[in-house]
């Protein structure tokens, strides 16, 4: 619509990548790959942040920093992680450049080889718990909860702004414990604030669950996840929380002395949410008119546009939005007011539906004699006359505000809950995810080679063991064997 | 003194280093010349990074994210640029491992050759004005003011904690501008925002400047510093900007139609402050006790000890510790209650000394019966008994946290000012560069070679030519040519 983003309807992944470049939110960078996070995608990313960093600091985590690096026979230390990991490094063989003897320009110089390549880090584990190794002692020095903020590369070789880049930003906890049950309990713990995350500020309601040993983080026992569904009835897993057992005390060789005078190896866990965060709440919201954002993670929750002809009219209408904003920002409203001359308020109007900001206040002169102004919701695209001497205005917004989290948020549920569907047959199962999408939940023999076979067939997978499902007798929709619950498989990003 | 800290008077090299490790700041990584920053370090670095962020922002600057990796052929495109980095660039030239056909382990897959090798950003000039030919069209785009929050990676070969790492956290902030006048005006707003940080914040008095033609950024007209001296009378640079000119507009082909019609290139900036400034932090205020901390930047301000022996006193001492946290914490105050029983008073009073915690509280049972509390101050490791009558506790406490910001401020500036000496020849040049150190003002001719000369004879550089020196006849110190005004030489970190 606005500025001719392509529609939903015909071309959904057209859509999506139009809608991330011309919203300002990224773009492809000319390294293959990477991606340049624009400042109002950005904007976005530094709030999703500052919550996450809020409940992290709140469950009683700090921040720490560690190397961008990992000497090669880091990685190859734990065995399911480096297998997990190889196929997609990028490694640093040399430290310098120097002019090319032919005058042909600057070359990698020969000379200057490192004794061991180093890992470009996809995931921290094996630096960090070599680290560890040095903090831990004892029972005294645990529980150790450690989260860090960093960039990491993985070598994908197809590559989507957001949902799958070479390089991409994200948060990773490390914690380690003196016992199975309260590593157990770390791993639950983080899932389920990402999963409040997700629903409370991001407005994306998502199913907790297990996952199947297929798709376990590579080093990890137990790999938990908030699995999210968008508009075009693809899953997306918007973050995991890892069960590492022993694993990485083990590679590292990480003990401490216990109450009881013995010495024994560490519990690990490791969590984490990237800035595929973004392509989530982007896809699951937006309309063919631009992005929608939930006013908990909008940069800009209102904006001003004042509609007039002439400096007169201007000065006047100026003198009202300013009383509105500065009663909206005591309130805690993010506003902005774009009196700019330079556009017209209709071009206006289609910019920041584009970008999603929440709600837009119109100011007329007509609005200025009768003492009203016009609201719109992004959300609905609804409109409505405000009477400014009915109720204060802060409390009108932000009444909406909240009206809006609320109801993109039962939208989405709303979706996913069409989008669910029970299948007990294996024709069924494929006309599901054919026709309708979506989460199919089904009941499996529990094997990985079935797990296999029905993605090859289908190219669905199981997004998770939900936690909460029932015990249910049933036969697995492949091959007929016993299965004592249902599974969500759905085709995912 | 506290647990074995090296004194600076015998070996300040060895007593920084050891404060770094002992105060739990940051520590050597398994990676050669990459440090790993401790949760306690980090706390400190955001602390730095919430006050500096705010600072951009208030000023127009938004963030935004652009790649690790650039392209060799980018980092060649602006001549002084190339030759001033490539001498220490990590260079991925692989994205794959493999198993080793021999069964020897993981090696780099010599069939996943990049086309072209990627240099990790030592800086993002290149990749961001690549970027910016893109965003910059007209006149209405400019300016852009944009700042980045990264990792960046000089392979540095003699490396020290904080003060010069391989891999570095900082801001990068570029701009582009329409005209010369507006960039300039930006390289010294932001120079001016990082003197008004150091000096505000950190308590660090600091020199504003110009940087002489050596000691500019490579691809820079101009570079503009803030420096600051340290308790071994070396300098230290704590910041800089730089005016770029048209030089990276140029490189990357960026040009703007302007207001008048016409075709122009963009004007530019950058600057910059790094995990350096914890350095300077630590060897600026500390003393053999361990950190000493500016209140505005301390993690914990306020730290409350019992004195008990028993579960009655301490349960008594906690009820009062807990009234007065309470108190201190809605006033703003960072509080922290050690009632760890692990851990004796005596012990507990190091830690927090070598911590650098601004204030300590002690409570026992006589305090309890008096009414009263003991106040210690890091600072000064003074101490007083304050009567919890004569004056609510948070007025109290936030008038002696002003009263230690503003004192280690003073003392630092007192430790400047002594160690500034004005010198007319070069006898005396070499003697107070050997003897007193310091910062030595001295004339000058101007001329890169008598500064190289000055170098190899002395190992003092140019700090800066100061921005508010007089002018002043004279004649060179080495040369006896004429100079018009005086510059700062020292040897510097």
């Amino acid at each position: 619509m606005s500025k001719g983003l392509p529609k939903r309807s015909e071309d959904y992944s057209l859509w999506y990548n139009e809608l991330v470049k011309r919203a300002d939110l990224a773009e492809n960078s000319a390294v293959r790959g990477c991606m340049v996070i624009k400042p109002y995608g950005y904007s976005i990313w530094e709030k999703m942040q500052a919550e996450l960093d809020r409940m992290f600091k709140e469950t009683g985590h700090t921040n720490a920093y560690f190397p961008l690096f990992i000497p090669k026979s880091f990685l190859s230390k734990e065995a399911s992680h480096v297998e997990g990991f190889a196929k997609e490094c990028a490694v640093v063989t040399h430290y310098r450049l120097k002019n090319a003897e032919d005058g042909s320009g600057v070359i990698v110089d020969p000379d200057a080889k490192l004794e061991e390549e180093l890992i470009v880090r996809p995931t921290s584990e094996t630096v960090i718990w070599s680290t560890y190794k040095n903090w831990i002692q004892s029972y005294r020095d645990l529980p150790l909860l450690v989260n860090q903020w960093a960039n990491v590369v993985r070598w994908e070789m197809r590559t989507r702004l957001f949902l799958r880049t070479a390089e991409f930003l994200w948060q990773e906890g490390h914690t380690a414990h003196a016992t199975k049950e309260e590593a157990m309990e770390e791993t639950i713990q983080m899932m389920n604030i990402y999963a409040q995350f997700a629903e409370d500020f991001m407005a994306l309601p998502v199913v907790k669950g297990k996952k199947s040993e297929n798709e376990r983080f590579a080093g990890a026992d137990e790999t938990f996840c908030i699995e999210a569904l968008m508009q075009d009835g693809k899953a997306l897993q918007a973050g995991t929380s890892h069960f590492l057992g022993q694993n990485f005390a083990k590679a590292f060789d990480v003990k401490f002395a216990s109450k009881e005078g013995g010495l024994e190896y560490v519990w690990g866990t490791s969590w984490g949410v990237s800035t595929r965060l973004m392509g989530a709440l982007i896809m699951a919201h937006s309309d063919d008119n631009g992005l929608v954002l939930p006013p908990k993670l909008a940069p800009i929750q209102v904006v001003i546009v004042p509609i007039y002809r002439g400096e007169a009219e201007l000065e006047a209408i100026s003198a009202k939005a300013n009383e509105i904003m500065a009663s909206l920002r005591k309130a805690g409203v993010s506003v902005k007011y774009d009196n700019r001359d330079t556009y017209k308020p209709g071009w206006k109007f289609a910019e920041y539906e584009l970008k999603g900001v929440p709600l837009r206040i119109g100011i007329g002169p007509r609005d200025l004699e009768n003492g009203t102004i016009e609201l719109a919701r992004r959300d609905t695209l609804t409109k409505e006359t405000f009477d400014l001497n009915s109720q204060p205005i802060e409390e009108k917004i932000l009444g909406l505000l909240s009206e809006i989290q609320a109801s993109i948020y039962n939208k989405a549920f709303k979706f996913r809950q069409e989008k669910t569907t029970e299948v007990n047959s294996w024709e069924e199962f494929k006309s599901v995810l054919n026709n309708k999408a979506g989460f199919v939940s089904a009941h499996w023999d529990g094997t990985s080679e079935t797990e296999e076979r029905i993605k090859e067939l289908t190219k669905a997978t199981i997004r998770c063991i939900p936690l909460d499902r029932k015990e249910e007798e049933g036969v697995c929709i492949l091959t007929g064997k016993p299965s004592s619950g249902r599974v969500l498989f759905a085709k995912a990003y």
